[in-house]
């Protein structure tokens, strides 16, 4: 969190812009690289900043080739969503011609998709190769409500299918950022794969023995890791993202 | 241009950020590409959107594990630039200790560096495995003034070297971005590689025969391609550029 907050502010120099592309790209290499004969993916995307890196990662996994759903089920759509950083997300998914499908469960009544985006009823279990919960982040406390419930419920079906990955965005949904899955809690099951953003995540531990974790966003500096004591793995080549187990 | 324009106006959605971001990165990819065994580059950049293309490829260098230098003779620099993204992108390379290097040749009397960079008499012939030539891109007309003057001139010399690839962002800086080297202009003479950005420039028909010419920018909608007659070749799997010849 000090890291991001670092980054981002005047000493940092970086827009929100430029890390959730970066950190987008890199959750998107990491699912060709765990599913690399995946076709079809769905990412599921909540109302946060994690949300954001989802929709990044949407736009990137277009571009890779997979047919790509999205279901993004905010209020704060369109004309509605102040900021122009998640207008634009959500217009270059639409310009790519990515259906924004219906969310799952009760209490959610409002729109299918952003204004001027294709709706779809979606959802279909077993339609996905590869499903990305970017539901919530690494700030996430307290208790889930819907059309989140619904959502965590639906991605944990989905994680007890054969042949569909569960790849989760920083911190699977519900979990706490150390603690790992909170047992009081709704939180997701089953993740196939974590990908860290700037920082390995301590809930990682709570990850089934053989999890692949891989840590993404690679714009960290030498003195923030030296401030903040942090271990960073090396990466190859130009990739964005490198398996840490 | 046109292409460049829908991305990010109110119907592409794309952010200058972003596309920079994107555009940056996978010319620092293709530089990998051309010289794998690269271990120090030099970044020179101009004054407006390709510089800042080269600003950040040279962070990405950075990430890379090269040892990289920055020429970036503005007098656009620090309090007095204007354009928060580019007091950022300097912000980030500062952070990352990458030293700002004297521009050669006569006439430049500005600074050597942003205020708060590290600053270098650098510019050593010889020193430098890979040279990116950043100063001019597509809109470029007109005679060529100092610095950029001294600028070209020393990276012409830098290109008749052993040893040292000189790889040109979208357009070899002072070229025609359709015509290709201008006969009664001074130019880049003897690009190594050329990396087009969004779309193949017709001034590539222009570099020796041989010369790796690569495509780098991953965001292009197909309706975009549909509309401007683009003919665009694939990516593999998560890369950023794509080699065309």
């Amino acid at each position: 969190v000090a890291v991001d907050e670092e980054l981002m502010g005047p000493s940092g120099g970086f827009s929100l812009d430029q890390l959730m592309e970066l950190a987008g790209l890199s959750v998107a290499e990491a699912v060709v690289n765990v599913a690399p004969s995946a076709q079809t993916a769905l990412v599921v995307c909540g109302p946060g900043n994690n949300g954001g890196d989802g929709l990044v990662c949407a736009r990137h996994l277009v571009h890779f080739g997979l047919d790509v759903h999205v279901c993004y089920p905010t209020p704060r759509w369109a004309d509605r969503e102040p900021r122009p950083l998640f207008r634009g997300l959500v217009k270059q998914l639409s310009n790519l011609g990515v259906p924004f499908v219906r969310a799952p469960g009760k209490g959610w009544q409002g729109p299918v998709a952003p204004e001027g985006c294709g709706a779809d009823e979606g959802l279909p279990r077993g339609a996905y190769d590869v499903v990305v919960d970017a539901v919530f982040g690494f700030s996430f406390g307290g208790d889930v409500r819907a059309p989140y419930d619904g959502l965590i419920e639906w991605m944990n079906a989905v994680g007890d299918e054969r042949g569909c990955a569960l790849v989760c965005v920083d911190v699977p949904s519900g979990w706490d950022v150390e603690e790992g899955p909170r047992p009081d809690s709704l939180c997701v099951r089953r993740p196939a794969a974590l990908v860290s953003l700037t920082a390995p995540k301590k809930c990682a531990l709570g990850l089934a023995p053989g999890t692949p974790h891989y840590l993404g966003g690679r714009f960290v500096t030498p003195s923030l890791v030296q401030a903040h004591d942090l271990v960073l793995p090396s990466f190859e080549g130009a990739s964005q993202v490198t398996r840490l187990n």
